[in-house]
């Protein structure tokens, strides 16, 4: 048992927190995988001696990373939101670090109350692999149409039907989304895509930075976008890039949510 | 068994190599334990169908990393050096990447002929733990005296009888090592510890490091290293600073080694 005192004060927290998806099988619990959720939830309720359902943003894939993840949980009482940090940092494993807690209103929900999301990608473009970017980016050692990548994602801006950019079994009915900023940034041999939008489909920044690589490469034209939104068909789309280059960079909620102004 | 041409080349081939230390036992084959050499000579070893052994520049440490690690190994026949970096590349585990290789004179050998060997040590120093980083480097988030770590740092130069900067159970008899170089770059939240040197004890790296980070957080006088070094007793210096933050940096040879300049 913990050494900590428990104090009676409970109630909604919301919990940034990063993590190095190589060794998750995702976010969502899966009975018997080790997964973000299961480990978060296992260590809140091995700690108040009661279960605690965690709630995050959406799901990641197996093997996505996160900068900044934001979940919320219900506690009966426990350590104040401005212990949590401290008290969770030491008993998380070292591939999950809690950033920041807040105590919030129980109006917030981690995925209902979201604004905006941003994913970044990213490829490295060294001629030889690199051991050391390896678990966090994907090796594209082939010249890259730049401009032509940037042409090709400003097709996807705004609000479109993404089905030619979600797993072909995604599960859900409606896949209208909208797409606020698609950024390209080169730094050295780093390429950073960064994917802003209301919500994103299983597979869809993956998918879209694959045929943006398939763009870049010279396989598929900029101009054929259009036509693939269109065709609403996975078929139509480009590969589907590696897991392992993908992090959750960021989460939006409204600035002020229930009366208290929301941080990072 | 593979479908490329087995050429009769053969003879001694030197070959550089990455890694990421995170997943392997160290450097040295141990029975039942994933190792560097371990699965360098199986891979070899599966692809030649008969045992080749691997000789390392020497040993990294469970969890320490290497960006070019040098080994031999002598072929009775196989791929010509120029082909063996893309064969290995499609065997070899995604956290050992070869580098180069090239055939070398028999009179080669990857730990005796070395002239110089240079160590990093990757010290993190932001406010908040990165789970990116976390796997490469220490995280150190208290202040730092820079500049109390270079004269600590610059007392340790030259020749030296270096017994309080290793284990206490260092095999080798003989303790005298030279630094040539002990180097402190600052990159933002960065500081890397650059240290070449003739050879290193074990742990040696470490110990110069946590000793370092000692005199850079208060707890121990930069002029104290003079005393400390001719104390030979383990006990007098500093800590030991964590195996993940290491990489093994550079491995130096003779420019010209039997007729051949040898290549990084």
């Amino acid at each position: 048992m913990s050494t900590e005192s428990v104090e009676s004060r409970g109630g909604r927290i919301r919990l940034v927190v990063s993590y190095d998806g190589a060794d998750f099988h995702g976010f969502a619990r899966q009975k018997g995988l080790r997964t973000v959720q299961g480990v978060l939830e296992d260590t809140l309720s091995n700690l108040l001696g009661t279960f605690i359902e965690v709630h995050g943003s959406g799901r990641t894939d197996k093997g996505v990373h996160a900068r900044a993840q934001v979940v919320h949980f219900d506690l009966p009482y426990g350590p104040p939101a401005d212990r949590i940090v401290h008290v969770l940092s030491r008993r998380l494993p070292n591939d999950i670090i809690p950033i920041s807690a807040s105590q919030v209103d129980s109006t917030f929900h981690a995925r209902f109350s979201v604004v905006r999301k941003t994913y970044r990608y990213h490829i490295f473009r060294g001629n030889l692999p690199d051991v050391f970017k390896y678990r966090f980016s994907w090796h594209v050692p082939e010249a890259l149409d730049i401009a032509a990548m940037r042409r090709a994602g400003a097709h996807l801006v705004g609000e479109h039907d993404f089905t030619s950019f979600c797993a072909a079994a995604a599960p859900q009915e409606d896949k209208v989304r909208t797409i606020y900023e698609l950024r390209i940034e080169e730094s050295g041999e780093d390429l950073y895509l960064y994917c802003a939008g209301s919500g994103f489909l299983q597979y869809m920044v993956r998918i879209i930075t694959g045929t943006l690589v398939d763009v870049g490469l010279g396989g598929m034209s900029a101009e054929r976008l259009p036509d693939i939104l269109a065709a609403k068909s996975r078929e139509a789309a480009g590969r589907t890039a590696p897991a392992h280059g993908l992090c959750l960079w960021n989460v939006e909620y409204p600035i002020v949510y229930g009366g208290r102004v929301l941080d990072l």
